[in-house]
């Protein structure tokens, strides 16, 4: 589309070039230039759209995801509008974290990064060689405001782990934002590279009692793992800390002259998706939210395990988050109670099961025949055959006595005995 | 920089409109706006790379993957520019495995599908809406090229299930390509969304022998899976088909009408990072790659298997190459068995472990003392400080007799019992 506007600003130059004394050229071809500055609104993106609509036409771009719905994947997928994500470290994580997210339609995403784009990035997915120099937020907000411009976008090119920083960061998780249906964040995604910051997401989340996910790749590249923090109810990122951490110095500097760590896009790939799809399954209600969950790229090997919270924390909030959820027991389960009854009480007045992927259905026993239960299955939708012969059509035995003479021989014994028992 | 082309347009256009009699300057806008029409060879983006370098600077793209060799994970990770990597299907799957190799620095990619941009694709990650109605082969070389132009692209937009469309899929294959270092391709990357198509590159690698991994999102978007496939070696695709295909008509057609597949672009990025994974694995020759590995998402569960060619294999061209591979047994095993003897006789050389994780050392008996291993471990380098108190810091038992009083004891037993022998 861009090529376009290019090419009708060539022929624009060239028919100048035929007849210079024409100023309403200029004028045309200096909109066209605006035009193609602000690409967000510019001919060839697309406009905003009000409603997420089901619709299966290739203009819609949100009809495979609202199709989870028709799967029965997901109860209501528009509510993805209403939510708002934080995203801590747009690097080689986050950048892909939040170009998921806003694919998806999310209705906020808050960006936070002090970082610029450079080469050495490139073999991570998202950024591209001409945003080299420009800020990671800035340039993730052209990117992504491009490729979605429904998703509200915040960029803060900040340091949480200053005093200053940390005090726009605290206050921008808590900001009722100007996005109508949203107060505060739903979520919070770490995506940093190192221990200081994720100390610093842990610290906000804990006094905030805001619900974060961490997630890591280890220095050689080929390891990571994604995982859940629930203050109080989870451990926090000080529950169990490392044995070692820097101490009084930049932890880079520890690192030695003109050593760095390897990266992958294939393992920080992985490691953003398996992200976002614990977050999508947490706010969108469906699945199984993963407590932690590890990726071994050298083995394929992803292990599991969860962690409940340290009432020895050194961190006083996630001591009184602790406390909280402990004092709060009591009324999780009524409501717990109340749910669970609510439910059965709802289950008895429909079905037990509203799918039957296998065919089942309660054959009465009088007309009870095996060929019959066995030949609806066999029914394929128009257009479908079977690739191979069906080898679990095995031949009927050949002496099978029929179930009703079994009946009547049980029946004919009964009498005799009953006749020896009245005699 | 784009940005910056764009406002020296806007400088010349506002000069131009006051000195309208300025052809030269028309020329120059001419030159400006065909600059912005080929961004890959533009300002902004960056010149070809000759030879990989680890230098840790900014400016180099390939700092981090080259780390992959000091990090111990790759022997030599340059390599990667001799290869040739053939991906079908440019979709929500193909499309991210063509942006990862890419990054990764790939020598050669070869791109086929037949299809073209619509906005219903932008809930997956890669293709933006400017490219909507552009063939997805020529969108993603528009893109990958940006990205890193020392990567060749080849760009097939054919149908690889037509006749015509078939014949050149294979003879691409088969080609020595313009890429100096490359014949042939060296694998190939099935990322197509449809049965036909699976058995259409199933029958070209089995005729050519060719290596290949196939990979899957299901219709419901929240699993999939990847699977490596060695002709003759391993099953093909024809050798377990499913128990309902389609059959006379396009599978397409059977879909009701309005009903559209769900998709993620988060399941889907998970599985072009395994799949490419899985690929460098196999390229690079590190970890152990993966047979078989699925992804259901809605419980985090990563099943694996294996599975052996079926000799009743309805390809015939499966089934020559199993006899291909059950004739070359012998030489196999000659040569594994060479191989072992070699790395025997080269390990007898040198120490069994090269790494020392634990700083594990051999301390001679005569020196031993349990608090000098102990202090070796405990001094950390400058700059680090424990987190925690060192919780294995026994005190030291009350009582400890020293060993050397123990041995002293042992000595005087033994003086006693030689007394009793010679008495």
């Amino acid at each position: 589309m861009e090529e376009e506007q290019l090419q009708a600003l060539l022929r624009d130059l060239d028919a100048l070039k035929q007849r210079p004394d024409d100023p309403a050229s200029i004028d045309r071809m200096r909109e066209r230039v605006v035009a193609m500055m602000n690409p967000a609104a510019g001919a060839g993106s697309r406009s905003k759209i009000k409603d997420m609509s089901a619709e299966v036409v290739d203009s819609n771009p949100y009809s495979r995801l609202m199709a989870l719905q028709r799967m029965g994947v997901v109860e209501n997928y528009e509510r993805i509008r209403d939510y708002s994500v934080a995203i801590v470290g747009i690097g080689g994580v986050g950048s892909v974290a939040a170009e998921m997210l806003t694919r998806c339609g999310i209705g906020r995403l808050l960006l936070y990064d002090y970082d610029t784009v450079e080469l050495a990035n490139m073999n991570r997915l998202f950024f591209r060689p001409e945003q080299v120099g420009m800020t990671k937020t800035d340039a993730a907000v052209q990117t992504l405001s491009g490729i979605n411009p429904d998703v509200v976008l915040e960029s803060y090119s900040l340091n949480i782990t200053t005093v200053k920083g940390f005090e726009t960061f605290l206050a921008s998780l808590k900001a009722r934002s100007s996005h109508e249906r949203s107060t505060g964040v739903d979520l919070v995604l770490s995506c940093v590279d190192n221990y200081e910051a994720r100390m610093v997401v842990n610290q906000a989340c804990n006094e905030l009692g805001q619900t974060w996910m961490e997630s890591g790749v280890s220095e050689d590249a080929v390891s990571g793992h994604i995982q859940l923090l629930v203050p109080g109810e989870t451990a926090c990122f000080a529950c169990a800390p490392p044995l070692v951490v820097a101490s009084g110095v930049d932890e880079r500097t520890l690192k030695r002259e003109g050593v760095c760590a390897a990266s992958l896009p294939t393992t920080m790939g992985v490691v953003a998706g398996l992200l976002v799809q614990n977050a999508l399954k947490y706010l969108l209600n469906f699945g199984q939210v993963s407590p932690y969950l590890g990726y071994n790229s050298l083995k394929d090997y992803f292990p599991t395990m969860e962690m409940r919270p340290n009432p020895q924390c050194l961190n006083p909030a996630c001591v009184q988050r602790q406390k909280e959820y402990m004092d709060s027991k009591p009324a999780r389960d009524a409501a717990a109670k109340a749910k669970m009854e609510a439910e059965a009480s709802a289950a008895s007045e429909c079905p037990v099961h509203l799918d039957n992927e296998w065919n089942i259905s309660v054959v009465d026993d009088e007309d009870a025949a095996t060929s019959s239960i066995r030949s609806t299955a066999d029914v394929l939708p128009e257009g479908l055959v079977r690739e191979l012969p069906a080898a679990d059509l095995y031949p009927e035995p050949p002496a099978a006595a029929s179930s009703s003479a079994i009946d009547d021989d049980l029946e004919e014994l009964q009498r005799q005995l009953d006749a020896l028992n009245s005699s």
